[in-house]
């Protein structure tokens, strides 16, 4: 719970509920080392309560378990948890109401998960795309203060951020959209190995559905306190691959007006937004790297462009369905999870959202 | 070269053009204990010639090499080859020339290359979509009554199996396709590992401009001895996954009206064509299989039904974009080259083309 | 049960126990078309029973579900299952006491899980080594005639076929083993993919512990109704590698006396037994295969050698520690599962053990 | 050519031959930002010669080019190309000559190739291992003052620094190894996937003898100006693994006398060596580390840690067959290759021995 203390401390105080699984190991990462933020608490399941980080993870990350997180003893998810603010990777199973009672004891509560992105009074937020529907949070009825932003589904967040500078510059009709999913997107233990060695799933259970109404919540307007989403036909079929991270989609659009191939692609590198304004600690350079070569990009090489926060999108070529085609790159688990969770808390703190 | 003592002998006599490479081992697996042809002749490079079969292939299949052919002499690609007709599966950086040459020689030449495709007098045949086009051949001029047939495309040949009913029941204006192709397409040594392991490649050389050329001239019409191709939008994005055989494909249809999901499902499940009415030995049962759970079809699942030659299609469902999607799955080195090609001749064959 | 109806039958009425699982899906795919065994009876857990096999299953196997057992309703693993004889798949969880309570029914129990393995009057049955233990199940004291018979860990019968042969020619003083084993041998859901794609777990719970123990008992000897097992020492170090199917073993011996390379091989290469001289439908020609190829055996290439039954055995060189080393390959989910306990039963049911 | 105008420059000029390679793209990444040595030049086949390093490369690391590197021409390898020392990546069919000729024209030449590495005047140099095998090069007759100084294998560095520790503690008789190898280990395009994908490969060209001869050579003594190599017994069999980066190996070792499990990990946590005496640039903090966990280490999670510079050792158990048996894991593109011959370079240079 945000407190009186907080601008006497050095950095501010976060816990991280779900603190063991792949989203939270990644919370527990890329927080270690952080400027801003200090983790103080590590909530996790009834199970895991009691044991220190170390005993309780089945740790995957590629670097070690920071030292200092180590053998700091995991709590459970209760609201005395000891931080002012919270990351959410819970899973999606129990994360509703939990994340409801830290925003009702007066936590900022910053989720991952998916159970209160569609909520009317929640932003479902990507600082490059919708910065503007952060003032949503007013409309919350928490006690004491609590909050609830959500960021989206991770292969949403590649395609609305690609989208939004053609949105913006031409008009988008209707998308068309193919994913190629990451296995680290459905956790751990997540897809059997038996299942996806050798093979490719054309199935993720809600992965459509989300894609295709997240991306209009996300891509919509803030109007009168209420988010109008954006009317546009999109059309997603999600298929798991095996590869460890990195989402790829080929996308294929509809432009409201006729524009040339290198139009688009100045579009997107001159996308820049609030994070990059603000100089915030996680923010890419540039939110979009376009790439000339023909076979780029590919997840095993640029999967960790900008720490893991950029979109990288290739092949820009014409459609002869729709208008145009082109193939993109975001990291699911940094960009689509943790990092893009971390971004929105930088984002608030600086823009001075959690005191409001 | 076809002869007169044909009637004569138990089996045609055929022979394998580039038998070393993974299209010829694939033939020479599919062609071992074959009703009506018999391998005579293993014709590759000049670097294996003089081998034993044995010695010279790097053998790739999951069975092991036919003891009946391990120790045949691997022969030039020359037009002396004690064979009637050959199956090509040589390399499209020689095969134009050498396939001309054979079939000036008087062969039956059936090629998986692409270099002959988009020839005007020759077929680019799939039998159960496109066999009336047979007849094409009689404007070829080779000398001796040679012929060149030729089969599509790996990519293609799923996609206009799926698409056939479609077009003839309801009509189809407009196709757009993602693939999720495996490595076995692109040959041996082909795709390096430290290219593909935990990764996808959003390119294959000129295979999108294939799969929409190719497939207009298959789903085309003969009219006064030419083909006039279907005029139809087709858009493809082509990906290399890390999927050893059996390509997927994304697929979302325009229709010219309106239909139910069943009636698509029934014209799919319904079609036959002349492989089936002939009972040929390596036709499939039924051409499509479709699938009603969610997941379906997957590679490493379903790639080997029908021995490799049927198209499992699945997922069919609405399309924000177009009017409906689904997913297709065909076994590249089966349906999609060797085994097509081997249906293609057992066609010829059966229906006396051999001898027009 | 076992009854006297037996001989009126045409086949004998085998049931599964844990038939939904993987080496249940592997029982029913073998099993079916079995020219004397038929599944009668498809046993699983509460969760299961009652529903149709295909709506219980996640059917994983390369080839359809049989159409005789997709709808065949699942039965709760209770001794009123109607078959003759059982083969058990069952998780070691819950194998024991089922397996014993089946055995007091009167069944004759085949078993592919540890639970029974090292009992004293089991045999650990492989029936080219110790087709000589099978006696042993005179000792058996169940009910109505009940017995049961195990077949060893999936990594120890490659490594006991390979064996046999010198031990009975040379004798075989030491072994040391490091085994490269399949993902499949883990069971479904099993591995997590993210735990084993572009990875190596040098870790299987028990395992080498399993192939130490089981191993000389194998190889031991039947003295007064007692298995004495072998003197000799192993040691055995056990990975987990990315592959679906077929488990690898880098093998060093100590012979007693010093021979030739090329005796090793023709001991090997003569290796012969029960299964072979009864012509047993599931025995392999024969039941090993030495590759003089340097880089053999491979699991792609060579695991479905006679129907996944035969032991691969490749790369025998000097070994500058002990006396020789060499490559295994077996087929985890066939030899050394499923495929090992269907040729136990066509032993007994041969040689007349099942009446004794 | 290192040249009098050294200690006026801030930075050592540094070459990189076959800097297109696998091994030279990890040398670019490695030196990129480098506080001794900068990139002054990049060597490769005619082929590339005159491209910008961009154009050139297929960059293949999961970092972009560095930018100060990616516009710099790429040059033919010869001895005109200004630099003071060349790292070589050069491929071993080209090596040998070009390494001499440089070394000949007065550079200091430390090689990853195994051209020279059993030279007798070569010191094969492991830094924590046989840093006073250094002087060795004092042998050396090329002309100017040019030096060769290699490092071993990708698999046998990793083997002798869990060697040395315990050789000089306690003596080591006899060392077992097999390898689980990542397919970085044999360049680019090395591996084809066809091969590799759900397969293990038991057969690397002369990868065994290297093991063997190598480690002997590392272990052994410089008397007289000569090595006097180690007397032990080392067999090694050798697989290749489908995991990107990250050699796995499974050691057995007979020891001179009779020790506890603890004083063996005592003397591997406790190794240290000049490198970190001299506190170099690209010395981990400590050349071993150990872990208790029971499935560790793993190539997935412990690849890069102390950026891939620190052998991972697990699983120290009793062997029945030898004493003890444990697990060893090293990166081979860094520690293996391009850092290993980084590290060396670092300590000549702080020990002097460039200029001797």
């Amino acid at each position: 719970m945000m407190n009186s203390e907080f601008f006497f401390r050095e950095k501010v105080s976060v816990g991280i509920l779900g603190a063991t699984g792949t989203v939270g190991q990644k919370f527990v990462q890329l927080l270690s080392g952080h400027p801003w933020f200090e983790i103080t608490a590590l909530g996790a399941s009834e199970k895991s309560a009691g044991k220190t980080y170390r005993e309780a993870v089945n740790w995957q990350m590629p670097v070690p378990i920071p030292p200092e997180i180590a053998d700091m003893k995991v709590l459970p998810c209760t609201t005395d948890l000891p931080a002012d603010l919270v990351f959410s990777g819970l899973d999606s199973n129990v994360a509703g109401p939990i994340e409801t009672d830290f925003a009702n004891a007066g936590f900022i509560v910053l989720t991952n998960s998916k159970n209160h992105r569609m909520d009317k009074d929640v932003p479902l937020l990507v600082p490059e795309v919708n910065a503007d529907h952060l003032p949503l949070v007013k409309t919350q009825t928490y006690q004491h203060g609590g909050l609830i932003i959500a960021n989206p589904n991770c292969s949403t967040v590649g395609l609305v951020i690609a989208l939004k500078p053609l949105i913006k510059e031409f008009g988008v009709e209707k998308v068309h959209v193919v994913t190629l999913q990451a296995i680290s997107g459905a956790g751990y233990p997540g897809v059997p190995s038996l299942d996806i060695i050798d093979n490719v799933i054309p199935y993720i259970p809600d992965e459509e559905l989300k894609m295709q109404t997240e991306s209009k919540k996300i891509l919509g307007e803030l109007v009168n306190n209420e988010i109008k989403p954006l009317e546009i036909a999109i059309s997603a079929q999600c298929n798991r691959v095996p590869v460890t991270n990195g989402h790829m989609e080929c996308v294929s659009i509809k432009l409201k007006r006729k524009v040339e191939k290198q139009e688009l692609i100045k579009a997107w590198q001159e996308l820049t937004g609030l994070p990059q304004d603000l100089d915030l600690p996680s923010a890419p350079e540039k939110p979009i790297l376009y790439y000339n070569e023909e076979n780029y990009p590919q997840p095993k090489l640029h999967r960790e462009s900008s720490n893991g926060m950029v979109v990288s999108i290739g092949r820009l070529n014409d459609c002869p369905v729709l208008d145009y085609k082109f193939t993109l790159l975001s990291h699911n688990t940094i960009r689509g999870a943790a990092g893009g969770a971390i971004l929105n808390a930088e984002l608030m703190l600086k823009s001075g959202y959690i005191y409001w």
